[in-house]
């Protein structure tokens, strides 16, 4: 019995559900090349993982003791495929699946869940809106390369949904939180609160290699603005950069 | 007799109008630690500036022996005028003043022919589309610090725009640029070639420093594609990068 016509593989980076996953996240995390690349890598990755683990853990201890994104990508994904079957019964039923990068579920689950649910077309979505080959890359790349190893490489009729920067949804999300934010400050200081955006910055070395990630950044940004229609000041910050090798500014 | 109600200063880089013109030019331009910052400037500013002095100088025999910069500022001046007069009786007569950055007309030029033309109300009106501090930035400054030079501060009423990164003429004249240049592939592998936008490079300390001009080139980018409605793929890169301090990449 076909359960799924269509199958919609949600390609995200994931995070550990609980503390014990904080660990081999970091370690699957700091081994990657696509989307990291370090001197001496074998050894400087694990080094570097291991040394954060106790602050990640606390974080995510702060938290609750781990990422909410699988319950917010299966609530997502719901709600996804209840459109999708409203608004094409011709490919329904679809269902969605979710594609972790350094947690489980990963690419091989989603595409032995699709296999045996008798997928035939399948959408990779990436739910990275901007490209990067150290996101979105590296994830279709980790997809062939499960659909391979797992004997499912022409099982599927394959659509990608690679980038969506600019997106309308995204972008009135975007202006919505910006706005909110606005409205915390006195009307009379508001219009001279300084917006900072900022986006998880990228190693050099991965910009230099053309990744469009800042262009498709730097759209979205002016597209909120835009939106946003006030005089505010603003500027584009990049946060969170790690290891001993140089990443894009300004930093946050 | 007031010959002119309104002023709109043109700022730009300027090029050399002549041969003769090139070094004083580039000694100008590697002085100026608005645009970029050098170990030592007072030596190797003019040390990089005199070393590339021949070789700009063949790059501009090679374009006629100058710059057309100075002609087509004022051709566009001329228009600019004409266009507001009659869209803007009410501030009229409108008047255009060059301000380069690094060779003459420049900003005591400018401001001078405007307080002798009886001009009231000024519009600082850069000419390069996206905001960095190292062009319309140091334009701005220079223009301040000419008005107080000339004892100009208190004689304008003034305006800026101090950038136009997705204005719509700018982006249709890109897009019919970019047009052109597809339409000389064949149209059997139009779609499949590679639209690569080159901008300046900017200085990685200026980009550390929150510069915006990233962001804007991006926007415009995004913008044009979407105008263009093909399926080329496109990257964004950037170009002229100079001296012995790294710029942003990719490098065209």
């Amino acid at each position: 019995m076909i359960k799924a016509k269509t199958g919609i593989v949600m390609m995200n980076l994931g995070g550990p559900a609980n503390l014990d996953q904080v660990e081999p996240f970091l370690l699957e995390l700091f081994a990657d090349r696509e989307i990291i690349q370090l001197p001496l890598q074998r050894w400087l990755g694990p080094f570097i993982a291991r040394r954060r683990t106790p602050k990640v853990k606390r974080l995510y201890q702060s938290i609750g003791g781990g990422s909410p994104i699988l319950g917010y990508t299966e609530a997502q994904g719901r709600g996804m495929v209840e459109r999708l079957d409203r608004l094409s019964p011709a490919t329904a039923p679809h269902q969605f699946y979710v594609a972790f990068r350094y947690v489980q579920p990963k690419s091989e689950d989603a595409l032995r869940a699709m296999h045996a649910d008798g997928v035939k077309r399948a959408v990779a979505f990436t739910q990275y809106p901007q490209f990067s080959c150290s996101t979105t890359g590296s994830s279709l790349n980790e997809l062939w390369r499960a659909a391979s190893r797992t004997g499912l490489r022409d099982s599927f009729e394959w659509s990608v949904i690679d980038r969506w920067p600019v997106h309308e949804g995204f972008i009135a999300a975007m202006t919505d939180t910006v706005r909110e934010g606005l409205e915390q400050f006195d009307p009379a200081d508001r219009d001279r609160a300084v917006i900072l955006f900022s986006a998880h910055s990228l190693p050099l070395d991965v910009i230099d290699r053309g990744d469009s990630y800042p262009q498709e950044v730097g759209a979205g940004v002016q597209r909120v603005v835009e939106r946003l229609a006030t005089p505010n000041p603003y500027l584009l910050a990049y946060q969170s950069d790690v290891g001993p090798v140089r990443w894009l500014g300004p930093s946050t």
